[in-house]
């Protein structure tokens, strides 16, 4: 499968890490970015993320055979109704955000030809400089097509994500926002709330006893403000859903240690090793 | 400095640990390790912890000048009394145990020269085959003397640490305590509450959602069930008074997440960016 012109709106980590892998894997004949910085448009070639980089939107996406929307959650309805009088009617479209719902909700009323997908291969680091061809290999790449999406649109997002090296996932847009909310929001909010409560207003000295321990477990606490402001903004009930799951332990939890129940104590912390072994040993993934 | 003759009681980790960088630093001119099981004898003496281990008590204390117990925190009080006769009395006293409180106050009444402590480099790792001569290397290494403690015990103390590399921190057991429910205890029950939480009972797949994120959010819970069953035993109030904290904030982030307020859910963020990065800037660990 090869696609004659890919364009990517939107050139960071992700974006530039498809460009890469697309050129690298022979899945695109041509690929452009759509930037919005002039010093990107260098940037991007010099990454060899793109064959062109361009400021202008409609000559990007013009004859695309596939357009890859890779800019935030919260404004990819506005970007459709730009790009949507330059597409031609063949195009397909779909985009990396981390939430679903919300962008299928706002962009397949004006993009018929749009299929919501999210790669899941997150990484602190952004900016094409730390984009990589092998991004995608063996990542669970989550394809959410609705009951209006065009069959051939679906089938042709899967085999994009496919031949880039993703394992797919079709699943409806809410179960797979319920799904991040649980594996992906969770883990990251957690980790921001256990910063805030050990080091946040006052604290004792708590700085000097801090070790390997603390700074893995709240690692995702480091990354973008912004980017998870936008997606709390967009998956919240999912998320409090999740924090309500989590509280639920930690009462149980709170309860054994108030009864000094050493039995329902050893149970907890053997199940959470049990799961996550489980789990790595399963995949692994590490 | 130098001691004539350490004894180790236990030797795993830490214990191998302390033989390894005492031998190393010239610290102690013999390394004694006491051991519970057969085949633990010839392991430490082939990991070089040791200059000789045995599984008879009275010879591994008789005329230590410093005994170190590595021993579970439950059983440190049994252990003094079980070592009491056989001790000089010039004999100092210390242990590596991760909560000090309930370590001081059922040794210390047995045995007048003990002086608590807790070196902070813990791994999920276990085992004399696992220890490191360089493992209490910039290490914070909290040492907790009591208004009856003996001067030179705890000078002696002190000395020992830093001559192994530990940068050192007297502070009250109960300060101690309460810091180590908040920096330690609090980020391992987090982890184990996160991995059941997302895949204890009832999950629709989530496990092939799961990546590098959730994995090093969660890898304290990997610890063993046993230990940290101890741990949350000796230091219950404290790390209950910590899942407090931590559940006020994640109370206002439910309360930004449900008033969908962006403003509140960015300062969240960033103030757990701000303090995390600070921290890592700090102190320069990873």
């Amino acid at each position: 499968m090869e696609f004659p012109k890919i364009t990517l709106i939107g050139v960071g980590l992700l974006g530039g890490s498809v460009g890469l892998a697309a050129k690298r894997r022979g899945v695109a004949a041509q690929v452009v970015g759509f930037v919005r910085r002039p010093e990107s448009v260098e940037e991007s070639l010099e990454a060899g993320a793109v064959d062109e980089a361009t400021q202008d939107l409609a000559e990007a996406v013009s004859g695309a055979s596939l357009v890859v929307l890779c800019t935030p959650v919260g404004g990819m309805g506005d970007m459709a109704a730009q790009i949507k009088p330059h597409l031609a009617p063949e195009s397909v479209v779909t985009d990396v955000g981390s939430v679903k719902a919300r962008v299928v909700q706002d962009v397949e009323p004006i993009l018929p030809r749009f299929v919501g997908s999210h790669p899941l291969c997150g990484s602190e680091k952004t900016g094409v400089t730390h984009a990589s061809a092998d991004l995608f290999v063996g990542a669970a790449c989550a394809v959410t097509p609705t009951e209006q999406s065009d069959a051939e649109a679906v089938a042709k997002v899967n085999e994009f994500w496919g031949a880039l090296g993703g394992t797919l996932i079709n699943l409806t847009a809410e179960a797979h926002d319920n799904i991040v909310a649980r594996t992906s929001h969770l883990p990251h909010v957690v980790a921001s709330a256990l910063v805030n409560a050990i080091l946040g207003k006052s604290h004792a000295g708590e700085s000097d006893f801090l070790g390997a321990g603390f700074a893995d477990t709240t690692r995702l606490a480091s990354g973008s403000p912004a980017m998870w402001r936008d997606i709390a903004l967009t998956n919240a009930e999912a998320i409090q859903k999740a924090i309500n799951d989590l509280q639920n332990e930690l009462g149980k939890l709170k309860n054994a240690l108030a009864s000094k129940d050493a039995a329902a104590l050893e149970n907890f912390f053997e199940e959470g090793k049990t799961s996550r072994d489980q789990w790595l040993k399963g995949d692994g993934k590490k």
